[in-house]
């Protein structure tokens, strides 16, 4: 047996609750292993731990898994009946049987050795306060992500003279353009007949930048995007067309002008907020240079965005309120947390227990590129942006090398990373003011919308970044920040392209098999790159997803009502072409 | 390459902070690994991530590595110059060389394909707030458990007529002998000379049984016992001694008699304190029966021991103010939570918070017989009761087809599963009041100190239950559970055997390799039951442990003074035998 490839832990996503009854059990084999079969049973049903018990538990096979690159991904569901449960499994190659146990593999023999302790793995309570929970909703969200400069100017008579004007094409980082909340409002006619019903807005609390992540004053709406009145009358207005809206707090560092910075650079030491934030040298030197001094600690090596000191408790308390503040003076929906990797874990704790008693079902979402499993045990972040699907995504369309079984074992890597809970609000999206834009990286609209395809068909909640219905380019940050081009949007290569964006949104948004946890990959056609697989509602309802990402023409087997396809004629999907389906049963 | 041995994870024991400055990284491997090199550096070295930025490492070799049964641990410390840190791992094994990713595996090609989203490992930031950290001083104790009711009676004269008569041999669950707090202060003498510099006690608070495992008032001592003062004394004079004291906190559940639970039995669902238990069935059916029928939930199916809910804030504020109590009233040093692992994990939190900022070298000991890594991130428990190593030393004895490797394997595997901070302060024991008694497992002296040679040189902390100075035999409870038999003592076996167990603690005492984290298994003997390994301090001194467990004499070769032997003489090691002695350089 292939025992290095074997592996569980009672911790993470290999086991844990899904709510207060049913308990996931997942382990990985390598692909030698062809049966698997869990024993359990309640940990005190022979007695009390370390005495002379003889414990059995009950012997079921496990039927469902994934196939990772290297591994199986064995998945089962127990229902223990005293929120307890005591495991070990038994694995069969075609000629060996293991028993598998938290230290190490027994032999038959070994398994029924007098007096051997066997050390099975133990789930000991299933405790509500420590169950995961995620709120509802985000899952059937779609977002639409905007960065309020470059969106929308509603007030385009105010001033004018200060705002480059409105314009298409490339941008730099210094030019402020007067889009403002008042100009979003006014277009949530058009965001609800594009079919969106989430909207994450970029910062809009004051700070110097046009991006607006250095903030000034966590109270304060930015004075170019509006008041406080323009931000609660586009929520109320947001709200009542069932479109959520999620803020953006950066929390992980502040803006030069931030009141408390402002004494510490004054007071230096003596100052009362000295310890908010992460200065090393005292007095603070006066350079002009980045932070690689280390005189303090800053975002990146960013001076002007100087690192608040989340370990303090004085510093948490004010995060806490800002947020408090924010939920019921504003009654957003959602919390994104800017370089939400790097504020300690203890605030996070604190600020969680804290607004999920206020508001239980606000969505609270950290900015993590890599593994987040620490942030997602259930009392920290419910979900993060899903960049390594965004990776997986994009380099199999970059890599031309990669076979489809490595898009079926990315996506099956990206969706074992983290608990089912977290997996159904994964916030996913293709790309965002952080990178450049998903036209620019192909210059295709084949690949552009095979791309949207996935995005729209996986578990969790897509979002879109502003310009997306109409293919938007722009390289890296800041040209992927260019103005919405409103007057052009009319052009009939526009529409069309908006109109196939509204067909995606429409379709995740009705059918439930493209926003559910559950997929396979059914491997029907001998093409290398043509990306298949089914997505199923768990009600009998399946979705198909054909992607021709090869070079030569597919010829595709019958199927149910065609849902959204491009380049697909007569049975035939040409290279690059898109085709999602009902699968007929 | 053997990719399916391949394994890491920036969570948990396999990448965490040591402290403020360095930063530990663990990496698993198959055996084809020969060479392992990580590439890191800070994140933003390159600029902002998303960007277009082409970020490189420094590339360094990792040198330090332990044996798994199928696996190599790679180990390497960094020191990040901004207290974050970005890497991936280049592995070689004769022919081949991969980039370990966290997505996985790439060639040297795609490695530098334009465009590849690398998907590095990524430690965000050391946050003060989140570092691990345990009691210094835990390492350097030698603990000795004490069962009340059966280690010594201090005031012979009192309540003698409800009291069994002291006796050798055989006990029942239902006698009560009359050990006391008294009993114990005025054994302190003798357990000062006997080495040991902490004592670990079963529960003290006011209980029906002898046990004390099912508490009726969690701030009364038992009057069996003694009272209030009897146990400040006690602790005082400990203190003066230089001995630290633990006590046993049942918080998992109480007795039948705690008078929250009497209110419910009352009262029913009216009860104030109704959510304060996990009861399914109201009113609550009258039965004598376990709990079986799921009417309320329990510790294990005792209807008697009522679980507590510590899911619900109240319960988690009472118990937090029982053990500021403690701390305050008694200035007791640790604290061995009983059933350590299903209480909540909510609770665990709070608990730690509020009793480190009281008492910031308290120690925080759970119960718990497996895998405890989710309680031990550093806001949970210091340490748990290491029985994953009393069952692993334990099989190696008793299974005689288990190779040295074997014991290797299993040392390694226990001190792989946590970070270093909670290795240094395990607490390591051979058995307990929950266990037979170690002398009753094999009824062979030669097998008893073996396996105490191992407990004294192992990281960690070592706890011999009362008794164990004699070899005392006892079966599993309540027969682990004898009375001391202090007229015993002074017979020459007895006199002999104390001398040993005084050598042994003596040792661990005052030699730091015997206490130190560091340990390598030379395998220099041919010998395939003879386990032998090197402990080193760190500066230079080292000891080695020798353990003759075949059946054939061994030729040991020249070595440094010795420090305890039994079997030893002129170069050999009888079967059965042990040596540790300094090593030669």
């Amino acid at each position: 047996m292939e025992f290095t490839g074997i592996y569980h832990k009672t911790s993470e996503q290999m086991s844990y609750p899904l709510n207060e009854r049913e308990l996931i059990i997942n382990l990985k084999t390598g692909y030698d292993v062809e049966k698997v079969f869990i024993h359990y049973g309640d940990p005190f049903e022979a007695g009390i731990l370390g005495g002379k018990e003889t414990w059995t538990g009950k012997r079921e096979e496990i039927f469902y898994k994934k196939r990772l690159r290297f591994q199986i991904w064995w998945t089962t569901t127990l229902v223990p009946a005293y929120k307890r449960c005591k495991y070990f499994f038994e694995l069969h190659t075609t000629d060996q049987v293991w028993y598998y146990f938290e230290d190490g593999f027994l032999t038959e023999e070994q398994l029924h050795m007098e007096g051997r302790m066997q050390q099975c793995f133990v789930v000991p309570w299933m405790n509500p306060a420590d169950i995961n929970r995620t709120p509802d909703w985000v899952n059937d969200t779609v977002w639409y992500q905007i960065f309020p400069d470059r969106f929308c100017n509603g007030t385009p008579g105010k001033n004018a003279g200060q705002l480059c004007p409105w314009r298409n094409g490339p941008v730099t980082n210094e030019e402020r353009f007067g889009g403002n909340l008042e100009g979003i409002r006014q277009k949530l006619p058009y965001l609800k007949e594009l079919g969106i019903n989430g909207i994450y807005l970029n910062p809009i609390m004051e700070a110097e930048s046009n991006h607006k992540y250095d903030t000034t004053d966590y109270m304060k709406i930015d004075p170019c995007f509006g008041e406080k009145e323009d931000f609660i009358r586009l929520v109320q207005e947001a709200h009542a067309q069932g479109i959520r809206i999620m803020v953006d707090a950066v929390f992980n560092h502040c803006g030069r002008k931030f009141a408390p910075w402002l004494d510490v650079l004054e007071k230096g030491r003596a100052s009362r907020y000295a310890d908010w934030f992460m200065v090393n040298t005292w007095p603070i030197p006066e350079k002009q240079a980045d932070t690689r001094d280390g005189r303090y600690y800053s975002f990146a090596f960013a001076d002007g965005m100087p690192k608040l000191n989340t370990n303090n408790e004085e510093v948490i308390d004010y995060f806490c309120g800002i947020c408090r503040d924010w939920i019921t003076d504003y009654d957003i929906d959602g919390i994104r947390f800017d370089v939400g990797n790097e504020v300690s874990h203890r605030f996070l704790k604190t600020l969680r227990h804290h607004l999920k008693a206020l508001k239980p079902d606000i969505y609270l979402l950290g900015e993590i590129w890599h593994d987040a499993s620490q942030w997602l045990a259930g009392d920290e972040y419910d979900s993060v942006m899903n960049y390594p699907l965004t990776s997986g995504i994009h380099d199999f369309f970059l890599d031309s090398s990669m076979k489809k079984e490595e898009f079926e074992f990315m996506v099956n890597r990206c969706y074992t990373m983290y608990m089912q809970q977290n997996n159904n609000v994964m916030f996913n999206l293709l790309d965002s003011h952080d990178t450049e834009r998903l036209m620019n990286r192909f210059h295709s609209l084949d690949t552009f919308y095979q791309q949207l395809a996935v995005l729209f068909t996986m578990p969790g909640s897509p979002c879109i970044f502003y310009g997306t219905e109409i293919a938007m380019e722009g390289g890296h940050d800041p040209d992927c920040r260019r103005c919405m081009p409103w007057e052009e949007l009319e052009l009939p290569e526009n529409q069309e392209k908006t109109a196939a964006l509204r067909k995606l949104i429409l379709l995740r948004r009705t059918e439930p098999a493209c926003r559910s946890l559950y997929f396979h990959f059914p491997n029907e056609y001998s093409s290398g790159r043509c990306v298949e697989y089914i997505k199923l509602d768990g009600e009998g309802r399946e979705v198909e997803v054909l992607l021709n990402c090869s070079r030569e023409m597919m010829e595709i087997k019958e199927g149910g009502e065609v849902l959204f396809s491009r380049g697909f004629h007569d049975r035939l999907l040409e290279p690059g072409g898109t085709l999602i389906r009902h699968k007929n049963r």
